[in-house]
């Protein structure tokens, strides 16, 4: 057997060593344009800014060590320019020497990969105009900053990459300009918990344009006299009009799509979502072709739906389903939670699941919580971690999460990945036995809250409402009678217009003060004391009674985002 | 509805608590004999090692709090010293006063908790000696280390408590010993694991003594003379015979025992374990009396037997269950898998499930993988743990796991809990869509590498072989082929004894040096060169190929074990 392989970063070089694994007499290529394999493209922001010194750090394996270890052929510098799947052969051009030759295989692995998107602006082509892909693109963009002494950067889309780069920059001590088309950072996330990311970006000093579109680079003004020459301004586009924002460096970072000629070439079908389509074994429509990574089309682990949220993790995944499953094996791909996780400078930022947007529009009825405790006690230097949970009111299952904090939040969405990769309902949450010690977690940890408070939510005992939803039914003209329980010094910071302040410690006895047949919200600091008072008006025979889903910290962040 | 709870700490104030939110109109009282109510019992080494500055810090609520926020009338000082439950009544004391009263109830909550064992030997009423239970003594302690200039500590039992004390102590310039009566510290875990715990200890300067028992304290010589006073040594006897090991200060910390007197003067039956036998929603066998917490008997969420792991988690868990139940909720316990987490030192210490040793127990034919990964890629700083895992062979099923590590181990063990809660086989966990970016994990996490290889060896494509079972057999006289298939520089440093030495990159071609008949055992460092060699020889057509689990790395650790 003859396994061709195109494409060498994850996802390539996991179906090349999963089949070897699995086989020792089939012959195994690995053709890839580039120079470098295996390499580590998130850590690429941290090259960058210095807090990874070496790139080879980033690049530990090469063709050499691939050989070796596998008896792989890593053939670098060497591009597949054609594929033939009728006579199953491949056109392979070698870069140095402009040689094309014809291989043959049994099995044609495309792992091919995605190419950064550049908006269709002018002057994109300036110097100092760059995207982050390769390593190679990261040695260029920190050469630039090193040897350029750089001030001022426009970073275009408020995405992983983006905001990675934006952290590293500023830590070399560069004015960061973020430019973002939507109305928030972190676009995939609900805006309530992106809100987060924005207030975070700016405590760092990160000047955050969002509703903003980049509409051209401009050449610096000294070489605009030379004509052409390197970028010293974007030119954006937000509501009030047109600015110039200076940047010696602008870095685009608003996606990638996915490198479709080879699967074109061979016929490959594509998918809704225009990757290429696959089966759970990653086999495209074309007999003996598979596509790997991020280039193919995934599913939602959920839905079931196509899917394509290309990361890492699910390249490695499915190069090893692929290598498995065309030298016998039976891995079949499980679908994709798009679980994800960033690091924002002091704050983790992270998902999994459908967010409350993405439920909704799949036709959920959506029951959503937000819970926020500290990721252990405070004696011990915990700190408060945001987590939104969203699931089926129907069914009570989970159906997603994100999450925001200083620690602790990395554990938590891997946790509710796992549970809900499980198929978990709201009530599982409360029952799972995680590892307690105040050095590490609270007695109860946050997964327990945030489950619990989704289960009443869902059984309808302890019901949320989200600040978004409050706001839509005054708006709409429905009254709605709104309690503070919380102490007079808390109110005198900030509170929710419109409320009625009854302390909790007096509600019992003052709640014949409020109307028990009206709609009725209780509301405290984060939730806890909310939902203690409207235990005490629900049972005292209170009509219908909700608690302000993560509370007064939680609504006003909504409404001054 | 009355409902009266006996004991307040975790369990018995969670059941309040979550009877009040259910229900406005029952009567609830709560006695506590002691004055500390919903302390940290878990946080007390810290204040007692001065990382917790207040013991305010660790005792947040105090009865008026409870009393305020949830109606419920807590009193302290008072013990419950009898119960009839034909009647419904139960005998207060008020310590303070002496009075003696009768109150009624409709359910009684049992929280009486746990007492730490002290073994009887001579000595333990000296000055000095003490245990750690209550908040008390973590201030008696404190003052004694304090205003004694303690310079010398003998810690009696290497459990949690023991340990984390341990560790505090080190961090006070307390020069301390740590006395343990089985082979190795954390004797809840595998002895392969534990040693690890073992080396830290005395890497940390902590005089560890294994398979040693405290025959007697005696008292200091100055004190002698005077006869009785303080403690100034502890008696301990090994294999070798008996030992004086100074001590200013006696911590004995070799376990707790249920506080079963009010349990059994209700008349409740015990379990199998020794602790209070209770249905699934926390009711003893007396009717209208529950048990909760430390006292009760829990069940293993596996086997599903009786099981008893008292710990803070799971009595949070029973008190909301019986508070639930006993005001018409269905909440019910889904069992416990002990799982629990340590900081000794530098390491996480933690598990979850069945162990090695328990599973074998428990009849269990078991696959077993020790995975040695970095718990996010080195350049960002990543470190090593060690996750072992174990699975029935029979049906895959993941059984439990433990883990060693500096940092990640909390996460990584949380979410094999919730991969256990769930009935997760050991090719589940590599579906696992958690989150990666550098930052905060490795593309493939280790809970993905420990599935993969646990995965193979369940499959019997990749089997493995421990080095208590690879030394098991060679003791049996079993001719088994090790090969070295590392570097000459590894080999160099140390090495599995009988084995022969082929490099990886040189198996493919010296294979004809080994003989295919021979059982075969390959190793590397940690076990993925082993693996990929055990592949290798596996492909080529060998027998019977082993790969040795973790590697030479777990191999030292156990022969040094």
């Amino acid at each position: 057997m003859k396994i061709v392989v195109v494409g060498s970063v994850a996802a390539g070089t996991s179906a090349a060593a999963k089949a070897r694994r699995n086989t020792e007499t089939a012959q195994i290529t690995v053709y890839e344009r580039d120079h470098d394999i295996s390499y580590s493209g998130c850590g690429l922001p941290y090259y960058v800014g210095g807090e990874v010194e070496s790139i080879d750090e980033l690049t530990p394996r090469d063709a050499a060590w691939f050989a070796k270890r596998y008896g792989v052929d890593v053939r670098t510098g060497h591009e597949v320019t054609d594929v033939d799947a009728e006579a199953r052969t491949v056109t392979v051009r070698e870069l140095a020497t402009g040689e094309v030759f014809t291989d043959t295989y049994d099995e044609l692995v495309l792992a091919t990969g995605v190419s950064p998107v550049v908006p269709p602006v002018p002057g994109t082509s300036l110097g100092g105009v760059f995207t982050l892909r390769t390593p190679s693109d990261a040695r260029t963009v920190r050469d630039w900053i090193e040897s350029r002494g750089v001030e001022d950067a426009v970073i275009v889309g408020a995405g992983y990459i983006g905001l990675e780069t934006a952290e590293q920059l500023v830590g070399r001590g560069i004015s960061v300009t973020v430019v973002e088309a939507l109305d928030h950072a972190m676009p995939r996330m609900d805006a309530d918990m992106s809100a987060r990311v924005d207030a975070e970006l700016r405590a760092h000093g990160v000047h955050l344009l969002t509703g903003t579109r980049v509409v051209g680079v401009e050449p610096a003004t000294e070489d605009a006299a030379g004509g052409g020459g390197r970028a010293g301004a974007v030119v954006v586009q937000d509501a009030q009009g047109e600015h110039r924002v200076p940047a010696g460096l602008v870095l685009v970072a608003v996606g990638v799509r996915p490198n479709l000629e080879l699967a074109r070439t061979a016929g490959a079908a594509l998918g809704p979502t225009g990757a290429v389509a696959v089966d759970r074994q990653q086999r495209t429509s074309v007999p003996h072709v598979w596509a790997v990574g991020d280039v193919a089309e995934s599913f939602d682990r959920i839905t079931g739906e196509p899917a394509w949220v290309p990361l890492g993790s699910t390249a490695n995944k499915t190069g090893r389903i692929a290598g498995d499953a065309m030298t016998g094996g039976d891995l079949e791909h499980r679908g994709i939670l798009g679980t994800s996780i960033v690091r924002v400078f002091d704050l983790a930022v992270a998902q999994t699941g459908l967010t409350e947007a993405r439920a909704r529009a799949a036709g959920h009825d959506v029951v959503v919580v937000h819970n926020i405790k500290p990721d252990r006690p405070a004696y011990l230097g915990g700190r408060e971690l945001l987590i939104k949970a969203v699931a089926d009111r129907a069914s009570g299952r989970l159906l997603g999460a994100q999450a925001v904090g200083p620690s602790g939040v990395d554990k938590r969405i891997d946790v509710l990945a796992t549970a809900i990769s499980f198929g978990a309902r709201a009530e599982d949450l409360f029952h799972l036995d995680l590892a307690y010690a105040p050095t590490y977690a609270t007695t109860k940890d946050p997964v327990h809250y945030t489950g619990m408070a989704l289960d009443n939510a869902v059984r309808g005992t302890a019901p949320l409402i989200s600040p978004a939803e409050l706001e839509r039914r005054r708006a709409a003209g429905d009254k709605v009678q709104i309690v503070d329980v919380r102490s007079a010094k808390d109110r005198a910071r900030s509170f929710v217009p419109g409320s009625v302040h009854v302390p909790l410690a007096e509600l019992r006895r003052r709640a014949h003060e409020l109307d028990p047949a009206l709609p009725t919200v209780t509301y405290c600091n984060k939730g806890v004391s909310g939902n203690a008072g409207q235990n005490v008006l629900r049972n005292l025979g209170f009509h219908a009674v909700y608690n302000l889903s993560g509370g007064n910290t939680n609504y006003q962040a909504y409404v001054s985002s």
